[in-house]
């Protein structure tokens, strides 16, 4: 087994797109940003997302059965730091922003790159965290703004311009 | 429940880091190009990655019980590329860089900017795809180069330079 530290370091190098992760809870909408989410298949359209089980967020999510995975831009950066932020309360995380829905009632931010409105169809327990598999209902998409990444401990900006030849 | 074609769009907004995950197969080493793989927690060291039944390598994971979960750098971008091309035998491959082992005698890429060498502890069927979960046996790091990522269906270059605050 491998140490939490070198375990660590390591996945500092695994860049992953910064995402806001919302639920409409039993007390009101909650959320928290996420970069471990992932495709699983579009046979049915599947994703993953990992939540730590510590998160003031989880049990909107296990409570309404559903989230919605918004993918942020680089104009959205402050949100993700507002959502990471454990002094700030859910309303003023979310005062940050516009907010509507689509199919499950879960939170859809306003000009995200992309929101993912899922059904909650599965949940295995991996040490601290619980790994959501979800069934997508609704996507919406903001064309034309820059991405953002989290990489090496830092937010980088991903604009359309710097594509290199697949 | 969302058309198939629609999530494929939105998902080219969900920027990722580019892998390559390896397995000694039965008849001899076996990768494939992933971009679903994450992070799901430190305790203990664990991550997850979503392949495809119909990859020729898949055989190789369930097989060997093992894989590498191998982080390309931006000067890695061309073995990104023979891993996807499915019209590449695994010969040619390897034939592209030089390999390594740690603790799971899986190949471990040569000045990958991460690699994760892990036992598979779980494996479940989503669709056409399994999620295998993996505790990381060893981490190998190689600091200094810069990231590579797939975003709106190109590869990009994550310079460190282009790092924001935080």
């Amino acid at each position: 087994m491998t140490d939490r530290q070198s375990f660590r370091n390591a996945m500092s190098h695994l860049a992953g797109a910064v995402n806001v992760v919302t639920a409409q809870g039993a007390q009101g909408p909650m959320g928290c940003t996420v970069s471990a989410a992932c495709s699983v298949t579009d046979e049915p359209p599947t994703l993953l997302v990992c939540i730590s089980r510590a998160s003031r967020s989880h049990a909107a999510f296990t409570g309404s059965g559903a989230l919605c995975l918004n993918v942020l831009s680089a104009a959205q950066q402050h949100i993700a730091q507002r959502f990471a932020d454990s002094s700030a309360t859910s309303a003023e995380r979310f005062a940050l922003a516009q907010w509507d829905t689509l199919a499950t009632g879960s939170p859809v931010l306003r000009h995200a790159l992309a929101s993912f409105d899922c059904q909650i169809t599965g949940a295995m327990e991996v040490g601290t965290h619980t790994v959501f598999t979800c069934s997508v209902r609704a996507v919406r998409m903001h064309d034309g703004e820059d991405g953002l990444v989290y990489f090496s401990r830092a937010y980088h900006r991903l604009p359309v311009s710097t594509a290199q030849e697949a």
